[in-house]
């Protein structure tokens, strides 16, 4: 499958600008934006104007338009990164395509430029296996196949839910790690995309990631906010926390979540020492999630994506509601959402 | 940590002779063999005598030796590819690296041969991290670490069991896989060692496999034999049983398994249009299988590897037997290894 195979159609790119001057950013994309719509989500808490370079198929979005579709009480929930998720919630297309405004085109190790959408397109038409683990990566790339001992009755596999992309130098590190090794940069490019086995935890990164919104759209939910939380990626926790959601209901509705491939290069913004200065709640709040998720069962009469996640805020508040206020608060953020997607998507 | 830091005393390069001629296969590992203890064991069904180049510190297993160690009556356990299994058997050395007879050395993409001995056990000698999945593959790599959201508590891992390498040129496919796709080759290096998360299941090959004897030796257990099996990988699912079993047990004790390189070249052996014409039984076998492994449960009270294959046979006995009498055998088969294993490992 190439990039012209692709229906374009299909495929919304959102980004969340949590800079005004998108300029730098979308040229560097333009070989591989170009005839797609994209979606971009100004935050609400910035100020100034969006500089946005002519040519592309593009629809803006800003804190009065979050307020006309969900009311102003509820814009809250899209500040800082969280942005993205109202580009999600209004999309209208069967795929996403979400990249950080900090990220521009990676290079192979041929030195090509990565077509991070196709990839990412291939990997979501492509079935899933996160069943059986194969040894030799994706089956369905060319030349590769399901090494021996692979099931056979599990060789169709299941529908991809999503896929996770990675990152070329600054890689995708928490506060303490990237002020602890200011100088580390990831130049290890690894030329897989894998399905992570079902029941596996990981911690999905909202930088470089797509996913089928018919089918798990809801399960990516703006939820678990940090106290501290900065304009800085090393400092979120929403997207790692809204990752272990959409894997579990993945799992439980046999879906799989794919790895690797395509990388993105991103760009260093901001200061990691300084953020050293503040606690970094996401550790505290990720050694109280593991156990949970580990143990949560979603009842087997929740069928639909809407009803895993209003089972999943339900086991929330009863199990985590006592440990910190700010599980409370997601599982509240959980059933608002769908109530929220389903008035979006039920009007049209 | 380079090949000179390794202690060449606490491994054993185990190498089942499926051919008389190892000189082409002994003379292209030399770089990399050179100073480690080789344990050759012959198949017992091979007549020639063995052709082995000088230069090696080699001891040669034959089948008058299997009969004087575990008995005339037991020594069939040990034919074919299962020969490698005496070797694990009669070591006393901490690690194992096996490589099949039809292997060379690999390159890697910058054209430099592969150092399977040292990737394995610098494999082996860090933690494993089966309990969370790391995006970035072996987090303890040089120039790499855990991403964000990776739960700090288990960022020490778990011990590592065994390292599976994989394959270049002739990929582990299965007969009809392999005579279906005759001019399929394999060539994508895939630059990474990642860990298979715990509960999931793979198919472990025993072409290019590491492991520490020490932690989980008796669990590499010549079990299961299909009816027309072959001197051809392709026809063979001891390996991929003995995985099976290995994977269960390293979950069960809180090990870890790790996929990945190093890789081997691996060449061409044997007619796959000719392997089309059998049955082949391993595929009706893995889907009865499957189910098995993924619903059981070892008792707690199993706490020592060897406990862990006895309960593990009881289990296939009571499940599968009834099957296939090839379940019934590997059942036996595990409980009368470890009684060798027991009796060996303890008159020393």
């Amino acid at each position: 499958m190439s990039s012209a195979e692709i229906n374009k159609n299909e495929v919304d790119i959102v980004i969340g600008a949590l800079n005004a001057d998108l300029t730098q950013f979308l040229t560097s994309w333009r070989p591989f934006f170009s005839g797609f719509h994209l979606i971009v989500v100004k935050d609400p808490e910035l100020k100034e104007e969006l500089n946005i370079p002519e040519g592309f198929d593009v629809d803006v979005y800003s804190k009065t338009d979050m307020e006309k579709v969900v009311g102003a009480s509820n814009a809250t929930m899209f500040s800082g990164y969280s942005c993205r998720y109202f580009g999600y919630l209004i999309s209208k297309k069967k795929y996403i395509v979400s990249i950080d405004d900090d990220c521009v085109p990676a290079k192979d190790p041929k030195g090509f430029l990565v077509d991070a959408v196709t990839q990412h397109v291939i990997n979501l038409e492509n079935p899933a296996t996160p069943l059986f683990f194969n040894t030799l990566y994706d089956p369905y790339c060319e030349g590769a196949d399901f090494v021996r001992g692979y099931p056979f009755s599990l060789r169709s596999g299941v529908p991809c839910a999503a896929s996770c992309g990675l990152w070329l130098n600054l890689a995708d590190l928490d506060a303490p790690t990237q002020a602890l090794k200011t100088e580390q940069r990831n130049t290890s490019y690894v030329d897989a995309v894998m399905t992570v086995p079902a029941k596996a935890m990981l911690p999905i990164s909202g930088i470089n990631i797509a996913f089928n919104r018919e089918l798990v759209g809801p399960a990516l939910v703006p939820a678990l906010r940090l106290a501290g939380e900065g304009k800085v990626r090393w400092e979120t926790l929403e997207d790692v926390w809204c990752g272990m959601c959409l894997k579990h209901i993945s799992d439980h509705l046999g879906y799989g979540v794919k790895t690797g491939l395509p990388y993105v290069w991103r760009n260093e913004r901001g200061d990691a020492v300084e953020s050293l200065r503040k606690k970094w709640e996401g550790m505290k709040l990720m050694e109280k999630s593991v156990p949970f998720f580990e143990s949560l069962k979603l009842p087997e009469t929740a069928l639909k994506i809407e009803d895993c996640v209003i089972e999943l805020a339900k086991a929330v508040k009863e199990q985590l509601g006592s440990d910190d206020p700010a599980f409370t608060q997601a599982a509240d953020a959980m059933v608002k959402w769908i109530q929220l997607w389903n008035s979006v998507n039920s009007s049209v």
